[in-house]
């Protein structure tokens, strides 16, 4: 795990009794010298403590601890949500000899359960105490809810002739989790780079990853994605294309923690890969991508190993997007299925539902309305997608 | 059955060999007499063959002939399905011996197939002698797919001192079915009413009824309803009060129309009545009702008995309503869950879920935004609707 060491970051995690069954479920992250830090939040109206707070603490664009604790999301917790979420922040910054302006928070688990300080602020020192490098892998551990395994990716690059490594975290099996236990994503990078560029480089990391998958269309109350980068790799102030190397290698990292979220959706058995072709607006690439990557109907036909292309159809055609019946194309992988807006008949099929039949597939649309191009990537609805939502809570 | 008996209709059903697995698969309606005719269509950019054809002939506000098919939806079929569809209005109109204009047609089943022209033909010359009034509950029969009961409704008023009826009858297990097969929906009465006027009652009706439904969020490529008013109540010309009670009657049927489509949605357990009222907007009241009652994590804890308030409040975070978290109550029938967006504890849930154990219950949200409210009637989220819809084609 020496890999995902990253210079100047510590870590420590610890069983401090949230969750309900026992585990790890509280973990910090630290940097010894201060770092530029980025956050992108859910899009919900309905928004945790956490949130809030680091909403507001991630403006000045500095930040050197991350508290996160899963077994309870603080959500719909009113004003001691607020109140509980602000004495972790206070706590931490008191013990690690920083301002509370530097911790962000993050949590995941039950909702609308009010969030124990009593055993946060008890657990904090010993986390100080327990800081090690070694410890950073272990973070995902901490926060895992669902998730059937952890979820780690690396990349290592180079800036004014210096190596970095971008080391990401994260922990997610749908979009929203049972009971809202969220998608959460730290990233920790010793690059040196300016808040105003790390925040650029997030947001539109983000925008290409997390926001292209989809298990089941939700969007929880606590979705977080933090970037801090502490600079100790010494490169200096950046160049252009050491930003963009820097850029598309946050980039990867999110797009294989993303990736992995997909794959680890609850209940799901296959990986499908959306793409829209043909697009008369980036707009309309992405209404479409999204209506017929949620359809119910579509997620059940790939489970079912099923090329049913009429599903597809009609949900293009409720997307709202500009189309032509007459006109759209439909692969599954490299077997076209329709053409000019009709089935090509049972032998592309039975080779189509061969294709489908594998735990990974892609599928593309072309709509032959103009040149935009977008994508989702998604997975298929399940009997036990079902079984999980329905009997989580009892 | 003598009760969906109305003056001057008949009709006529079929086992005509279009669905595979045989049974009855076409009907006829035909009215004695000049009709004023309206349709309502799905608001799908992919239309069926036959629902383009109908558009065209509806235009005029005449019809007196419907020809029904199920085992076909006739979509997705090109230039050679809008001829299958006109050949079966000419056809028609030949044997009854009126004009093309005054027939619509509607199709439901298998997508993508080319509908056979060759047995509509051989059967039409069949039903028209075989026309009776006795038949006309029977047309449901024929159209048919995944139905799990045929679907009838009856009202009966007086406008001008005379009787009238209105006789409505469905078919449809979801928004949209397997295979898009459809919701359709035929109301025939014996009052006189003018086209215009007809029309007006129609959409209004269809707005508060058919489109507050919600299985699965899907929308079909086929979905119609058609209302014929062949004036043989003799009511002479409609007094406002007379229209009013007509349009009520018209919406009375299609209310227990489309409640019975839910009650039978594809694996339904449960029938849920989802209110929303204090939106800031009628826009908002319905977004918001749309948002709730289409969430996957939502219909699961419906089909689970839990009361997971966290999924309605991130579904309505989510719904891009005007909104605050710390405005909303939620209640289960009369059970309060949510009080000033946080829960009201284990004992009101308690209540709720025993509640939600019944195969029916109302699930309510005030958002103290405003003055507007809408509903949707919706049904959970099943095991059973995975498996219809994973292996419908298989």
């Amino acid at each position: 795990m020496g890999d995902y060491f990253v210079r100047g970051f510590k870590a420590s995690v610890l069983a401090a009794g949230i969750k309900k069954r026992g585990g790890l479920d509280l973990a910090l992250i630290f940097s010894e010298r201060e770092a530029s830090a980025a956050g992108v939040f859910t899009g919900n109206k309905v928004k945790a403590a956490p949130v809030l707070v680091s909403q507001e603490n991630i403006k000045k664009g500095r930040g050197r601890a991350i508290v996160a604790n899963s077994g309870n999301a603080n959500a719909c917790t009113g004003e001691a949500g607020l109140q509980s979420a602000r004495f972790t922040v206070e706590r931490a910054a008191k013990e690690l000899g920083i301002g509370p302006g530097e911790v962000l928070v993050a949590s995941t688990g039950v909702i609308g359960a009010p969030l124990n300080t009593d055993v946060i602020g008890k657990a904090l020192p010993e986390l100080v105490k327990g800081l090690s490098a070694d410890a950073i892998p272990r973070v995902v551990e901490a926060i895992m809810t669902t998730d059937s395994f952890p979820k780690l990716s690396l990349f290592e690059g180079k800036a004014g002739g210096k190596s970095y490594k971008v080391v990401g975290m994260a922990k997610g099996a749908g979009m929203i989790m049972p009971d809202m236990a969220t998608m959460l994503c730290f990233i920790l990078t010793d690059i040196a780079v300016d808040p105003t560029r790390l925040n650029e480089a997030l947001v539109w990391g983000v925008e290409r990853t997390f926001n292209r998958i989809s298990v089941d269309g939700d969007m929880s109350t606590n979705d977080t994605v933090f970037v801090l980068a502490n600079g100790a790799a010494g490169n200096g102030s950046l160049s252009p294309e050491d930003f963009q190397g820097f850029r598309a290698g946050l980039a990867t990292v999110m797009d294989e923690l993303s990736t992995m979220i997909v794959r680890d959706g609850e209940g799901a058995t296959k990986l499908i890969r959306l793409a829209i072709k043909g697009a008369a607006t980036p707009a309309d690439a992405l209404a479409a991508a999204r209506t017929v990557a949620n359809s119910a109907l579509v997620k059940t036909a790939f489970y079912g190993s099923d090329p049913n292309w009429g599903r597809i159809m009609a949900a293009l055609g409720r997307s709202g997007i500009q189309m032509r019946e007459e006109g759209v194309t439909i692969w599954v992988d490299d077997v076209k299925i329709v053409e000019e807006g009709m089935g090509r008949g049972a032998e592309p099929e039975a080779k189509a539902a061969a294709k489908m039949k594998g735990k990974e597939f892609s599928v593309t649309v072309d709509l032959h309305e103009g040149k935009f191009e977008d994508h989702i990537t998604t997975c298929d609805l399940t009997h036990e997608y079902v079984s999980i939502n329905a009997d989580y809570r009892t």
